[in-house]
């Protein structure tokens, strides 16, 4: 359906979209969220699959988007497309989000390959087979692979770079998806501002990145940690079992930090007044387990019997509480993000933190934490910003930056920058 | 032995040691670190007490000391004290360093009630009777225990002063006691620096404080965290069933993190040159065990089987080595310190970073880990110092803060001031 299905021109046009991310134009006039169960969708599949409930309505964009964009990372790959809805009363299409655990790709590629069908089914034989916009580690990793499978073209975009536009986009063009949060004011929207930079951005997967914002092509990433998402998973469900990242954070719900954790009055019996840290403060993350556990060694006289091989069945007699285990390392990774965080940002010299990532998932006591340190370590002077789809920034940033072939002929008029 | 034998005198004299911490003095003429096989010395008993090889000589001192210190933390408490060597060439005496665990208080107790007795079998019954100075939060949560059992005075100090004024001692005192650590070059004395202020003091015991330090009685504790040496424990203990520390330490040494971290490689197949990550940087502490989980639970066929609760027996088919958890968490915690310790040099900018704390231990690779994340964030401008007698510093500021009754009259001419 392009004017110029001359594969040259195509991939000069291609270029300019690539080289170009700010000048991408797509319609958002009137966009806003869609709060739905996000069990009425028809999955392909259950398994190592999960659908969000909000997808973005486009009132206004009518026309043929003819790429999907996935952000492939260490845990999870997710994905954005959009679909038209010819048949709401104001036409127009949306944004749909869905995810996919990285280590089954395949469920992924399978996805996409059912996408690709539609859309050829939908526009026929085309110039503008749907293309695919990958970011992530796994755009790198697994390029050869998305390709064979899909017999596609398969465009690579920077993840930083796929960050701050999908970022950007958020902040600037979705109504109700920016928010604050403390326990008193659950989900504050943010207006919208005119002077969006400089942020920090603070991207939390598996690992954490920290990148300072300057302007829409200004961008350094100015830190981390590789205490994130993958750290929490992993060691809880060594010592838990549980197996979903949802089930960890259910216990977490329930649990007691305290039970593992040592805490101020466990040293001082006390408040340590002169330094300002009260009783219930956290000392030591898990700091607990020694002394409990070493106690109950020494009451069943078995330390020191180094030689009995079996004592190490018997003696750990102490057990902790998978939901205190698992509220107490939430709580110490959340804490020590938002930390990091903090000091960054003292060091870049910015106000505005804005969270995004996985590893947050709307959890309450996630946010909670990370907000609080912010506020705490900056005396109220900073807060903390959370996104409603603050898993797929890089996905949508990814979906931004490439622009539909047909997009200039039917959207010439309405667009929006971003 | 004292000239002044009135207890509101003494007092009087005490109060004046309390609160002028920088006039006590000491005879540290000549001190000196020696090193011998801490088990040439015959223990009270072997269980939860841990000899340090380290003695400080003071072969000037030949004075009686009457008090000893203890600094009692969440899991240790270290204890310094004072012994004379009559049958020396030079006379003298030297400073013994102790520690028990904190759960085990008893032991401690019961051996400076020997050292009492020892006291009052050489000096005869006097009004300058031992007594004991306490500080960390145990001199809190224990006064009672340790006044009753004891039937001596005891004199809580500060835990951040007595850290500062131990430091301070360690600084400028003892010759070999402050190294810098590198792989290329390990442990690198420092020279004794005349403009010792400003400096940031990390003490990792059970959790972490970060002191900024810009004179003898200029102090603020700016920050710390709560992953420390209590965490690296309690979670090792966990999921390895390790006993000590030395046994999890060990476990580190030979062990390959990459087995259970996520590295930028696992993501990305290649470095991530872009923003210079290696493809062997750590992406996310712990961050492979939920793919290979994950891997095996699909192989298995359990996963979506959530009515079989045996499955979680037999599913967790991956295991994960002992030796690459303890290296892994050594490493994640190490470096967590240090990235938040070079950020808080630069909040409060200063230069000279010191780690102390019985977490450290000297063991190489938490050394290493620290001096290279300092070296890093500051590309080189800045370094980390470490001590010999890392896990002191607090119980020798408390030794320091107590000035013995007697010491005016023998040793007026040639104390060093501290």
């Amino acid at each position: 359906m392009s004017s110029s299905p001359d594969p040259a021109r195509s991939s000069v046009r291609l270029d300019r979209a690539i080289f170009n991310p700010g000048a991408v134009k797509i319609n958002v006039k009137g966009a806003f969220i869609v709060d739905e169960d996000p069990r009425s969708k028809s999955p392909v599949r259950t398994d190592g699959v999960h659908y969000e409930g909000h997808d973005i309505r486009l009132p206004h964009h009518t026309g043929i988007v003819s790429h999907v964009a996935v952000d492939i990372g260490g845990s999870l790959a997710k994905l954005v497309y959009f679909t038209r809805e010819l048949d709401s009363p104001d036409n127009g299409g949306r944004l749909n989000f869905i995810n996919f655990e990285t280590h089954r790709i395949d469920l992924c590629i399978e996805f996409i390959k059912e996408l690709k069908e539609e859309h050829e089914k939908a526009n026929g034989p085309s110039p503008d087979q749907l293309c695919v916009v990958a970011t992530g580690g796994g755009a790198y990793k697994y390029y050869d692979k998305l390709k064979e499978a899909l017999q596609v073209n398969i465009i690579r975009e920077d993840e930083m770079e796929c960050l701050i536009t999908g970022l950007d986009f958020f902040i600037t063009e979705i109504p109700n998806e920016i928010f604050t949060y403390s326990e008193i004011e659950p989900m504050q929207f943010a207006e919208a501002r005119p002077d969006v930079y400089p942020y920090l951005l603070v991207n939390i997967g598996s690992g954490v990145s920290m990148i300072k914002v300057s302007g829409p092509k200004q961008y350094q990433r100015v830190g981390g940690t590789h205490l994130g998402g993958g750290t929490f998973w992993g060691i809880m469900s060594l010592l838990t079992g549980a197996r979903t990242f949802d089930e960890m954070l259910a216990m977490a719900d329930q649990g007691d930090n305290s039970g593992v954790d040592m805490l101020v009055g466990d040293i001082y019996g006390m408040d340590y007044n002169k330094i300002g840290l009260k009783s219930t403060a956290i000392a030591s993350t898990f700091g607990k387990v020694f002394r409990l556990k070493s106690a109950a060694e020494q009451e069943s006289g078995t330390e020191g019997d180094e030689a009995d091989e079996e004592s190490e069945q018997t003696n750990g007699d102490v057990t902790f509480k998978n939901e205190d285990m698992s509220r107490s390392l939430l709580y110490a990774i959340s804490n020590n993000i938002g930390q990091i965080a903090y000091l960054q940002s003292e060091k870049q010299q910015v106000k505005h933190i804005y969270f995004g990532g996985s590893f947050i998932r709307g959890h309450r006591q996630t946010m909670n934490t990370l907000s609080y340190a912010i506020r705490f370590w900056s005396k109220g002077e900073k807060q903390a910003y959370f996104l409603r789809h603050e898993g797929y920034i890089g996905a949508v940033g990814a979906f931004l930056r490439r622009k539909p072939v047909n997009w200039g002929r039917r959207n010439s008029i309405d667009g929006a920058s971003v």
